[in-house]
């Protein structure tokens, strides 16, 4: 036979099947194989890359994943600074407030009988229900906290933080925002508006005129300035959503204010929506990079796949090969508990677009 | 052979070719086909169905469909009064506003080389592209508008029928934006921070610390309100995403103050996303019911199509049957310019919550 | 602002609604949008370029086509030579054998109870319905059929064209088969085992154990020396499975045995099934340039869209625009009744491939 | 609160992080989450029950899972018997063999050039490639081999066990093929006019006129015989395609000639395509049931994933719990070396089915 062709020089390693493999050493073997087995693989070495990098990890999180299992898995990721700042979709931090609370969502079939359940007063999320009475109160719970508050604009960051705090305090149990509380790590909602939360928000305002006042512009600067302070970062995305298109604006509109920022290093999506139709939920990687939204050379992987399937696979990977990074690893130190938040020490402007007119190192 | 089944009752009807058929007479004989044709004809009765009937027709856009083509399709749909409130995503608008501008989007190929794109400041959306150098010009005419404005808090539906305003009066060019601001017709963009929009008002606040204030919470109640003070509504929804629950929650939070109110009565739905990943873009209609989103005696119709296929022959087939519907309807009447809106002369209010207790007649 | 960007060439132009377009309208109009839209509008021109071009076009179906209402559009491409040879799937052959015969399949809703279905003995494809009674009556019908040829092995080719022909005879009814027939267009069906009319065969078998013998063999053969007879050839895919590739076999294996083959010169596909899996039915045409399959410098549409939607639209469009060019075409000539067949009077074989040395013109 | 809904019994576990897990008890932790990570978790419990039961398992596999990298674990599935009867595509059993004989598939790109490709004649599927320079000498080697036979009809079955006797004899390497002919399973392949397994034997053809007899409609007499003499099944699809209407039609054909028979017992798929094209491949389990494919108190679950994710895990978690039932598992034994095979020593025509009469004990 003649010579090898160039674009022939690593073969596939068939998978081997044995039952006491773990997460990492199933993800291994599968570096060797085809389509999504083999990007899900890719994930877990580029999580590790981003890790052993000095960039600041941004998480995006749409889809059910809180009420679908997932709420512990983001917990944990963000309780060992796997990530660095979180962005979220309204109902993924809902529902985690819901079980925060003690309260549950319940397993039964997609082929449910929702006239039955309406008549029962129980939503449905495709295979899984939750109680709307408890999620009446939860709406109450919220917009009792919220009426607390000192009457003025907060960004979905700071409020989330105050929101994390109180429900640390109320309960004692984990989850995503007290994990994030807990760890100083930022969330911002930018579609708060567009969920329960926000809903919340709403009945605050009903009791009080001046109660709910949530900047979301605010959340668009201090997210941009986040980049500005710290121009070397990776975006993570579960799903899709605004939560994606949010990272990538961070880093976009940083940019104008900012030459030394350019593009995420490292872009890791799980999705299950597809670019043909033009949705951001499903644009590739690839063409972040024609708007700058990520870096022409960044390290990228996209998986195709559930992240009920990917994302347990996944963490208990990271769990197994990640903690002497992490222990390595220094992440960004942020303070959330004012007006103004900081990021290793610099003030995070609301208001203002941090400018640094500097040729980047 | 035995008595038919009363499961056998309708055949399938063959589509026969004739080439001057017009969009209304193709989506008759779609009637009587499977799959999506079927559905999308049914999409076609029922969008008429509700422009016969007293309700007020929400209708919500999600994806690249102003930058791929169907903004002026949207416009039409408004100023025609198919449809009497917009819940949009920000990009939508933001597209609309570039053209509307006198800019383009451009064709191009879905394979192309982001990294001589990246190189030459040009977007992709798919196969579509765009100047980054008028995107950055379009912010600036955000920034400088936003910035002239009364600081103070205003609900996206203020700030947008403001924004349209400003475009007739400097383009007198057509699109989205305008067609509602000349029709009245509301517009809210609940993820409006998750968008160039909200870019182009975060540099205004870069310039002015009081500018850029918007208040989504009151968007929130402005939507109910708009649901209890007519409690019949329907629901349309172009490829899911944020405007899709925005729409959903209206009538959920309507219904926590009005008894009147009991979800939505029609619900139409153009989604390429799937119901069996949990995510709220794909879910179903059924799902929608156990929620109380929509009435479950709605009627309803989800058509799986990329919408860039199903909404002109929709559209134009609307344009030979609706006529005379359209002339016959009654649509509520908005008034927009200022701080509260209101419906058919009632105040609309954005600050707390009709209450409505008397029994549904 | 600075010089036009060599890739900012051709805007979008924004779709304008009319009630009076025709479908070519429509499709006309959607070349200058975005997504699937474009690519149906650029799938008209494309069928088009292939029938003024002298070229053997090849058509694959697969999905559920015919008992969803396409297949008397599938006999209107045959009769009129919009397409000259068929691969199909096999259900696809029978549910229109089904209906020529004058039964029907039967409108239902996807949510049926399939229990009570099966009690009733009604077979369900999505949201239509079949009665199983009928069916059998079809399968002995073809049992029957099969029973009276002479006891030898057929092609599907051959066998589906004497079939065909029965078909004509006992109704003088329209349907693919019928129109086949009578057009002297062959079809191909290489997974027939994998459906209702292998079960047939399979029937005549149990009566006669020298029954239902089929060449698929043959059919590789023959479908090759089709290509090796007339080396420009045309791909029209439908739904992908085994009849998007079959078709793409006969060229690669044609190209064994002439050099003057060299994969398809256009290539067209409607599919619902996406690339990222790794599966043939939603490979990109791309992907089957490496492969020969298409020439490198093939042209080719690729649409995503459910057939139900897009082949109604597209056939009524070439109904307007094509007439001129079909009537130019001059269509390969197909003798098919017997044993052997023949394409413009020179012998196509079953046993062998066609050597041809020479070097293409 | 009031009373618990009969609605909410199960609460979702949300998952937890461990490193050391083994693919079983990640899927343990899956049980108690939602969406398809649910349902992949159902599927591995599924499997075990059908293991438990005396039910001949038929495992189906579309897809390019054996150029993905999947075949050694289908290999060793069929060594296992985990499953007793395989349908596949050529393709798999094609590449299988490729690798078989000792050359490779290899890692490339999605986006690599495939004019490039073309021109080193490197065939792509996906992100994997192969040498068309070895696909041609394998159909060289393929055709050599079924000249040698005795030129007559063989069943898929018989020639694939055929096949897999001279593969084994020739590499003594593992593989599908091979793992099948070892422990006398049989394979059936209805689309192998389809593949490059019958462009081999088209080419044996070529050589010998007589060679290269496939009767398929003898493995449809087969495959309904075997469920006839054992009408306890199941079936275990991956990817859909020929193979899962084959196995469906299998026992749809068997109950023609049994009363015994009434559908499949269990069933379980895992595939990406979806329900409401209408395509066989997506269509869900219930809608099999109408058909009396599936008896209407089987067991079922249906996950949408890739196979090269979910596969891996499933077959690791099986290797930790399955060991113990398949010690006590008494697989079916066949004989497939002669023109006619037997099951539990009786014998399973191909020229007639067996037809009982009896009602079911």
């Amino acid at each position: 036979m003649k010579k090898k062709s160039r674009f022939l020089q690593t073969p596939v390693v068939p998978f081997t099947v044995e039952g006491d493999l773990t997460a990492d050493q199933i993800l291994a073997r599968m570096e060797r194989i085809s389509f999504q087995g083999r990007n899900l693989a890719a994930a877990h070495r580029l999580w590790r890359r981003m890790l052993e990098d000095d960039v600041t990890i941004f998480l995006g999180m749409a889809g059910a994943l809180s009420a679908g299992g997932l709420r512990l898995i983001v917990a944990h990721l963000i309780a060992n600074r796997y990530v660095d700042c979180l962005v979220s979709t309204g109902a993924n931090l809902y529902h985690d407030l819901h079980e925060t609370r003690g309260q549950h969502h319940f397993l039964a079939s997609p082929h449910a009988d929702d006239a039955a359940l309406a008549d029962e007063q129980i939503d449905r999320v495709y295979d899984t229900l939750a109680s709307e009475e408890e999620f009446i109160q939860n709406d109450n719970w919220i917009a009792d906290f919220a009426a607390t508050l000192e009457p003025r604009p907060y960004t979905t960051r700071e409020f989330l933080y105050q929101l994390g705090g109180h429900l640390w305090t109320t309960t004692h149990s984990d989850g995503i925002l007290v994990a994030a509380y807990r760890a100083n790590v930022p969330i911002f909602c930018p579609a708060i508006a567009d969920s329960s939360i926000g809903m919340g928000l709403s009945q605050a305002r009903h009791k009080n005129p001046r109660a709910g006042q949530i900047d979301i512009i605010g959340d668009i600067v201090e997210s941009a300035n986040i980049v500005i302070r710290r121009p070397r970062t990776a975006s993570i995305v579960l799903g899709g959503g605004t939560p994606k298109n949010f990272i990538n604006q961070a880093s976009v509109q940083a940019e104008f204010y900012s030459s030394q920022v350019g593009g995420h290093r490292y872009a890791l999506q799980i999705v299950t929506d597809v670019p043909h139709f033009g949705g951001a939920s499903g644009s590739s990687l690839e063409e972040a990079q024609s708007w700058g939204k990520l870096s022409t050379d960044s390290a990228k992987v996209s998986v195709q796949s559930d992240a009920t399937i990917a994302l347990p696979l996944l963490a208990c990977a990271l769990a197994n090969t990640a903690p002497p990074i992490l222990a390595r690893r220094k992440p960004p130190v942020f303070t959330l508990a004012s007006h103004v938040m900081t990021i290793e020490g610099q003030t995070v402007f609301r208001d203002r677009f941090e400018e640094v007119n500097e040729s980047p190192v």
